[in-house]
């Protein structure tokens, strides 16, 4: 079959690779779509050499047609059309006994640390699948995982009917923890300095400002950090009001000043979020299939597998306009 | 009747002001203790200048018998002995009408936006009190306030039994949150720098370790940063497991470097916590009463009225090694 592996910094080299039959309580899928994630993307840069193999397929926002069931598995068959969660847990750890097992100490990130869904076929175990409803594409159903992200960001964050809902940082995580907010009844206000970012979250109805000017924006109930910057980490603390909630979304890569005197000051609640539970894919998949979210407008261009290089050098090299950027395998929808 | 009067940095002077009947819903209190608090050594150091009127009597963390009451007060009599939650908050901002009363952003602190109680007789609003059970005498029962301050910590950290604890430094605070934590069932590891603390942290009994090297220390459920220290602020993060929560109680004058990516990777709960509300007094001083906790031994040293300025002198002078200093006003009792 054909994959697309990364073989070192700044290339991904479309490859036949040998396929396989699916194992015990595994299901081999024949990939749709799949996005390209920021993780991904690092990937692609080479700043994840130590964790990623090489060469090494990636990729992990998918969708497909299930094309062969392994031994033991039951509730699927072949031409099920699902996505995969693909978080694989130990069960073993502190972590995973006391239920939290999304964030388990010996995570396997299925794409990241095992071979990924840029390639014709991904075989996975069963017991991470979702199924996707029949009025949702499979072009679509690649932002599933990354909705799920969000979904669970706005869980946590606890957001409320009439809340006022800052995200900081419109990248297209940020752009979907807004659309997932708003459906659960906050009034969004988005930062960015990116004026083009700034321009397409207000084409998707959401209020923005310029992160270097929040002089007139009121305090934010739920403030959710997505920026990964220093100033974001600064404007957290000071535009939430006091008790209010901060979500800490974004991957800091080092230790940033951070004003501990507010979180004492107003008692803020400042919860760090990181993937998703299979309830938040649940709700995921049911507010994609509602078709209230205007996801398709988060997909900035669509690249075949041939063109795996050519996708991530577009996002590479973009300057942080591009939202969503696709690599459609299989083909066999819109 | 003698107040000690704060005079500019450094100089606290025991002068005769005037005395005054209460106001409608004020009671006139005859102080008998009052513990010098944190920030009353930061206003004699003049770091509070802007805030604090010069003179002014100041004090807050204290004890008494009521010698008068104003008009319109019920419940309340002469002779009757009690304490002061001393947070007058205005009921008109948001934070209030939220039920945040204790956060008021507007908040005035008795004894410190206002004349104190290191003075013979302190007039405060009725509502404020809080009665002292028989069997606590008032030295003791001037450590109410500073307790109140540790139930309240140790409720926002929801500390449950068989917890592992840390708190990081070992002040009054510290050690009252570390008591209070363990009557709430906690496993207390405590963290210092100072040897003469980490000797008196395990001479009351708990684990005691040099925060230089916590490399043998196991993470915490809760972990109470109140050092204030930059290497605390790292330390939280570091020491906490996934899923734990985290109070800052620390009054940090600026932004610190904070490992934000623990936060995302452990999905960490970060709560901060500022004074009490009534029930964390009501708490305190049912902990008080019951006898269970070595409260006495937190006062390192007695002062007069007469020498506030020897007390303030002697507890700034030090390396750290005193805990709670009080000056004894009435003298009724103890």
């Amino acid at each position: 079959m054909k994959a697309a592996l990364y073989q070192g910094a700044g290339t991904m080299v479309c490859s036949e690779v040998p396929g396989s039959h699916p194992g015990e309580n595994e299901v081999r899928i024949r990939v749709g779509s799949c996005g390209i994630c920021g993780t991904d993307l690092h990937i692609f840069l080479g700043h994840m050499d130590k964790r990623v193999s090489i060469p090494q397929s990636i990729g992990h926002e998918m969708s497909g047609v299930i094309a062969e069931v392994g031994p033991g598995v039951t509730g699927w068959k072949p031409g099920d059309r699902v996505t995969v969660r693909p978080l694989d847990n130990c069960g073993e750890c502190p972590t995973c006994k006391r239920g939290f097992t999304w964030i388990c100490e010996k995570l396997k990130f299925l794409g990241i640390d095992t071979p990924g869904a840029f390639a014709e076929y991904w075989t996975v175990p069963a017991r991470l699948l979702h199924r996707i409803p029949d009025n949702l594409t499979l072009e679509t159903a690649a932002l599933i995982e990354p909705l799920a992200v969000a979904c669970h960001d706005v869980r946590r964050g606890g957001v409320k009917p009439g809340d006022h809902v800052i995200v900081s940082g419109g990248g297209p995580i940020g752009m979907l923890i807004a659309m997932v907010a708003k459906m659960a009844g906050g009034n969004v206000t988005l930062l960015e300095v990116n004026p083009s970012r700034l321009e397409f979250a207000r084409k998707l109805g959401f209020q923005a400002v310029d992160a270097r000017d929040t002089s007139a924006v009121a305090p934010a109930d739920v403030f959710f950090e997505v920026s990964g910057s220093k100033p974001g980490a600064l404007a957290m603390t000071a535009l939430t009001r006091p008790r209010g909630t901060i979500v800490v979304v974004a991957i800091f890569p080092e230790p940033v000043p951070v004003d501990l005197h507010k979180y004492f000051w107003k008692e803020l609640n400042v919860f760090g979020a990181r993937v998703y539970e299979a309830e938040d894919f649940d709700r995921a998949i049911a507010l994609a299939a509602s078709g209230k979210l205007p996801l398709d407008k988060i997909i900035t261009k669509v690249f075949p597998l041939e063109q795996a290089q050519e996708a991530f050098s577009f996002l590479a090299s973009g300057s942080g306009d591009a939202m969503k950027v696709l690599i459609r395998i299989s083909g066999e929808e819109k």
